[in-house]
C-alpha cells in the first residue's frame, strides 16, 4: 500500500503548489523532484487561485510569514477545497507569534485541511492555544502523550495529524500509527520538517482518497531516507552532506524498498 | 569564439544584477561565482535603479512574482536600457497566471530585452498568449516546431531567444542554433533554467555586442556541465549531489574545453 | 577562551533570530545548526518583537532589503536592546543604494549594536558614508588601513567591528586582532560573510559579556572551517562541494581544535 503510493507519484508526477518559507524552498523543490513530483512555488495573493487551480496538491508552510502570504494561503486553500485536492498545512513555529497564530486560526476556520504536520509544540499550540517555548525546534514528549495530542487535534480539525518527533505519530483521530523510521541527525538539517510536509502533499495528491496512508507513506519514506543517508556518511561528512544524501536517497527510493523498510505499528 | 566569451567573464568578472525567485537564488549566485562573475541579488523597487546602475548585466526572473518585484523589474530594465547593458528575461511559468502575463507584457512593452530564455511552453505563451498546461516544467515539442516558435518570438521582440528542451534552440530570428549538450537529469534539479538565465546574463555582459554568441556559449557551457556532472555520479548520488557537481563543473570549465566539447549546429 | 565559547554554544544551543536575505538563508540556518545553535528566520514587522523576545541573539543582515524588513530590523533591534541580548549587524552592500544606507543609519541611531561585520567597502561606507564601487564583493585594502577603518567605526558606534578580508580584523576600538585563518576559495561561495555574521550572533549569545572574544572566536572558527574544507577538495570539486565541506567542518569542530588551530595576533 505505502509502496504503491510512492510509485504512483513517480508515475503521475503530480504538480504541487507550495506556499513555503524562503529558507527551505530550494530543498523542498529538489525533494519533490527527487520523489517524482513537480513543484511550483508561488505566494502572491494575486496569483494564488490560478496557481492552485493547475495543481494536484497544495502545501501551506507557515515559516517566514507575512500578511500577504497569509492571504495567499487562504485563497489557495479555498481554491483547493473547491477543486477537491488535498491541502497539507505545516504550522512552523505557530506558537511563536500572534501573526502565526492568527494565520493558523484563519486557515483552520476557512479551509478544510487534509493533513497537518508539525512537532509536538506546534501541534500542542494548535490543539490548546499554548505558546511554544523553544522556537521552531521540537520539544521532547512521551509517545503516549504525543498520540493523545495528535488524536485530539485530528478530532477538532478533521485532518490527519502528523506529529514529528523521536517517534512519529500519524493519526486520523481513530487509527494511530507510530513510526520508528528516521535518524536523530535529521534534526541538524534545516527544513527536514518542511520537506516532509511537501512530500506529504505529493503523496496525498497521488492518493487523494487515502490521506492517512499517504501521510504514513511520506513519514516512512522521509525517515527511511534519513536512515539511508546516515549510512552513507564518511568521517568528515556533516549536516550539509547529510542533507544532500537525504535528497539523493529519495531520488533512488522505490515502492518495493519502502514496503520492505517501513517501520511502523498501528494502535 | 564561445571559449573567448567564457574566458572574458573569468577575466572581467562582470557584476550581474539578478531579480530572481527565492527558490533558486542561492544556486544562481553560486553558479555565477563558479563562472567567474559577481552576482548581486536585489528586488526592492526603491533600490532597483541604483543597483542596476552599478552592474554590467541584468537578469529578470519571473519566478515567485509579486507586484513590487514587477515594478523593480521595470525600473531596472529601463535603467539597463539607458546604460546600454544587456537584459536577460526568464519568463518562469508565464502562462500560469495573469500576474505573470501582465508582468511579462509590461516588460516586453517598456524594456528592450537582449535575451529571452524559457522552455517551449513559456516561449509559446509569450509568442501567442497561450496558457501553459503543466506548470513550470517543459513540454515536449519537436525541434522543428521549437525553432519556428523561437524565431517567431525573436522577430516580434527583437531579442535573442533561448528555447530550452531536449534539443536547445538559440536564435536571433535569422540564424538558428541547435544545441545537443546537456543531460536529461538536469530536469530533476530545480533551477537549471534559472541558472542558465543567470549565466547568460554574465556572458552577455562580457560580450555585449554579440548576444547570439553569448547565449549560445551559455547554453553550451551549462549543458556541458550537465554532462560532466553526470559522469561524476556514483551509485548512491541523486539530484542533490548532481546539482553540486553541476556547479562544481562550471567552476573548473575553461574556454578551451568549451570550444572542444560544445555540440551545436547552425541552420 | 575561544574554545570555551564554541563549546558553550553546543552546550546551550542558543536560539538566534536572523533577519536574513533570502539568498543565503538556508546556508546560514544549516551553519548555525552545525555550530550547535538553533536558528529562527523571520522578517515580518508584525512578529519581529515576539520572535526576538524568545531568542538569545539577533542577527540583522542587510541583503535583499525592503522597507518592511527595515522596520522589522528596527523593532527587533530595540527589543534585543531592552532584553540585553547581543545584536550583530551585517551591512551587506550598504553603499550600493540609498535604501541600504538609510536602513543602516536608522539602525545605528536607534539600536545599540554589539557587533558589526562587513568587508572593507561596507565598513568604510558606514564609517565615512562613501559609496561602494564593486557591489557586495570585498575590495583589497592593506591590513594597516583596514585596522584604522575598523577602529574608527568601533569608536563611532561602540560596537565590536569585524572587517573581513584577506586578513580579518576584529576590534573594539582599542584591542585589534588580526586573524590569518581562512582560505581564498571562500570568496567563491556566496554567503560566507552572511554565515560568519550568523555564527557571530550565536557565539555572542553564548558569551554576552565578551563580544570581542565571541567575534574573534567566530572569525577563527569560520576561517578554520574554510581551511579544513579546502583540504577535503578532490580534483573535480568546486565551490558547491566546498560550501558543503565548510558547513560539514563546522559540524565537527570542537573547542579544543579551535584553540589549537586559531591563528591570530593581538595589537
Amino acid at each position: 500500500m505505502l509502496g504503491e503510493i510512492l510509485d504512483a507519484v513517480r508515475r503521475e508526477s503530480p504538480l504541487v503548489h507550495c506556499i513555503n518559507n524562503y529558507v527551505t524552498a530550494n530543498d523542498c523543490a529538489n525533494l519533490l523532484l527527487a520523489a517524482g513530483a513537480s513543484p511550483i512555488m508561488a505566494q502572491a495573493p494575486e496569483e494564488a487561485e490560478e496557481i492552485t487551480s493547475a495543481c494536484g496538491g497544495l502545501v501551506l508552510n507557515l515559516g517566514t510569514p507575512s500578511p500577504e502570504k497569509a492571504e495567499a494561503m487562504l485563497r489557495s486553500g479555498r481554491t483547493a477545497n473547491k477543486m477537491g485536492i488535498p491541502v497539507v498545512f505545516d504550522p512552523v513555529g505557530v506558537g511563536c507569534s500572534q501573526l502565526r497564530i492568527r494565520t493558523a486560526q484563519a486557515l483552520l476556520q476557512s479551509v478544510k485541511l487534509t493533513v497537518i504536520r508539525g512537532n509536538a509544540g506546534e501541534i500542542r499550540a494548535l490543539a490548546d492555544g499554548s505558546r511554544i517555548r523553544t522556537g521552531v525546534d521540537t520539544e521532547n514528549v512521551l509517545p503516549e502523550d504525543a498520540s493523545e495530542l495528535a488524536r485530539a487535534l485530528a478530532r477538532i480539525t478533521g485532518a490527519v495529524i502528523v506529529l514529528s518527533g523521536e517517534t512519529d505519530i500519524v493519526t486520523d483521530g481513530e487509527t494511530v500509527c507510530r513510526i520508528s523510521n528516521g535518524h536523530p541527525m535529521m534534526r541538524h538539517v534545516t527544513g527536514c520538517g518542511c520537506m516532509l510536509s511537501a512530500l506529504t502533499g505529493a503523496y496525498a495528491a497521488a492518493s487523494p482518497d487515502s490521506p492517512l496512508q499517504a501521510a504514513l507513506a511520506a513519514v516512512c519514506a522521509m525517515g527511511l531516507c534519513g536512515e539511508l543517508a546516515h549510512k552513507r556518511l564518511t568521517a568528515l561528512d556533516g549536516n550539509a552532506s547529510y542533507r544532500n544524501y537525504l535528497i539523493d536517497a529519495m531520488y533512488h527510493l522505490r515502492g518495493e524498498k519502502l514496503e520492505e523498510m517501513a517501520n511502523y505499528a498501528l494502535f
